[in-house]
């Protein structure tokens, strides 16, 4: 193994680390952190804690007697701004002393950008930022979403047959995809502070949209309904698509139906579309989309860019993002 | 290399040069046949010409010196009925007596099934049947199809939308997949011996179907309109789906729009789906299927499997056989 590719495995590590908290960290990100000794063996792991705070660095330096000779790989610059919950990660760092320190994703909040890392090299410490960048950034989607775009990172999430039906035309739609699929489409609720679905969806199949994995039900993400009309007891009203950049969320997932997945669309706020296909016919159903009032071919052509699929027992998951 | 892996690998070279013929041979099979010498070389290759003859050992044969120690991969069990068109191949291994024969599959036409086999096992010739059977199967899918269930091997083609349209709602659909898609589509043509759309889309789109790749356009298979009304001149009208049974063809691909598919999926007379997906989203469209008759989703299930996919470009192409 090359000092590269080394240094790859560790910031993928630290990356997945990140991702076990995507969804309870809003609106701080979810980062990823992992100090490795100068015999390459793990001696700290962190990641961002419940509600932000401890962040990845503090919890994994808390793990570590010495940092002497020892690598940080963090999937985002150590903060430079003080708080009244600790010190900085950067000064905590300085302090620990570590001969390097390998960042992902330079720290896009203006409080931070750069002074993380200028505070580290000004200390002595080797300080490398850019490996897996993009991979590291997508970990942290909503936090990146907020910071660059003011606006939350939005999934369209769509079970479909082969044809592109979500349901019969009675709506009958239990179950289109296998248990596998939905055990997966459960994760993916997991790691999103908010589920919106359709008035129509809301009435008609009264989802309970909580995360039924055996011992994740507490991470269940809050319920809104878009749409007008009487809004239920614990659930967000949204009049109209934009209304999600008003809420807390950082991650938001978009559970149809038709309509309400049109009207995201629509208004160009989704990011990237998790579709799950059954290998199954439907012909006559309910489809997948509303109108997305697009007039002709060229148009629809270079939005969607396949990023990732994967089996889900007799089903296919496929991950598209916006181009 | 084992000796397994390589009589695997000699069988594919095999099925590989029938997949040649495929279209051109019906209601013969598309068999390929490789001759390697005793120490592993190809001295012999053939494949079934168009037609029907010669078969495919007959021209393998037709490049060998001699066959001594020779092995024979062949994809169907040599022909052990007489035909006024030349000797059997089983009589002509038997004279030129290789040391091995090699079938993938024994041949179910009930004038050779296993006498064969046989003549050529009384001739001293070891013979071992069954090696790849189903992929090699499958490269003769009309022949087995006519011989097991008296019906051609009928493919349908869908190009869609993520969300399962093939046009927009005033019936644009140039371009939905991109042109590595089209010319796979192209391919699929020219290994058919008829084509066949609905009244609607001839009318509407009035298709050439023809095979349009340089150097194939002679490979144009015949083209068929399902429905009632005129028939043009160089085209076969059928009233219903059933009426490719009375065709010349081995192998039918059925082009769309969605009734025919419908009408063709409603008879259970699908035996693959050719699923051509462009990574876009249409919305209010034209739908890939009309009604197929399903009264529940249970119904829907188990009916199709995920043989193969491959990316074609941006787009993606999955092969759905039925189980």
């Amino acid at each position: 193994m090359t000092h590269l590719e080394n240094d790859i495995r560790w910031m993928q590590a630290a990356i997945a680390l990140g991702e076990r908290s995507k969804g309870l960290t809003a609106p701080s990100p979810s980062v990823g952190c992992i100090i490795v000794n100068k015999d390459n063996q793990i001696i700290g792991r962190g990641w961002t804690q419940s509600g932000g705070r401890p962040h990845a660095e503090a919890m994994a330096l808390s793990q570590c007697q010495s940092l002497k000779g020892a690598t940080v790989y963090v999937t985002l610059e150590p903060c430079a701004h003080k708080s009244n919950r600790g010190p900085t990660c950067s000064d905590s760092l300085v302090a620990a002393l570590p001969e390097r320190v390998v960042i992902a994703c330079r720290d896009p909040d203006p409080r931070t950008n750069g002074q993380g890392i200028s505070k580290m090299v000004a200390a002595g410490i080797k300080v490398e930022c850019g490996l897996l960048e993009k991979q590291a950034a997508q970990s942290m989607s909503g936090f990146f979403s907020r910071q660059l775009k003011a606006r939350p990172y939005v999934t369209l999430k769509m079970a479909t047959s082969l044809d592109g039906c979500i349901a019969l035309e009675n709506g009958e739609s239990q179950w289109i995809t296998g248990e596998r699929a939905r055990a997966h489409a459960h994760l993916e609720r997991m790691r999103s502070e908010l589920i919106v679905v359709g008035r129509k969806t809301l009435e008609f199949d009264k989802p309970s949209l909580n995360v039924r994995l055996q011992g994740l039900g507490d991470r269940s993400p809050k319920k809104a309904v878009l749409g007008h009309g009487e809004i239920p007891s614990g659930w967000i009203g949204l009049r109209e698509p934009t209304d999600i950049i008003k809420t807390t969320a950082d991650h938001v997932l978009i559970e149809g139906g038709a309509k309400t997945a049109a009207a995201f669309l629509k208004a160009d706020l989704v990011d990237r579309i998790l579709l799950y296909r059954a290998p199954i016919l439907i012909g006559k159903g309910l489809h997948a989309l509303a109108d997305i009032g697009l007039t002709n071919l060229s148009e629809a052509h270079h939005r969607w860019h396949l990023k990732e699929r994967r089996t889900l027992g007799n089903d296919q998951l496929e991950a598209y993002l916006r181009i």
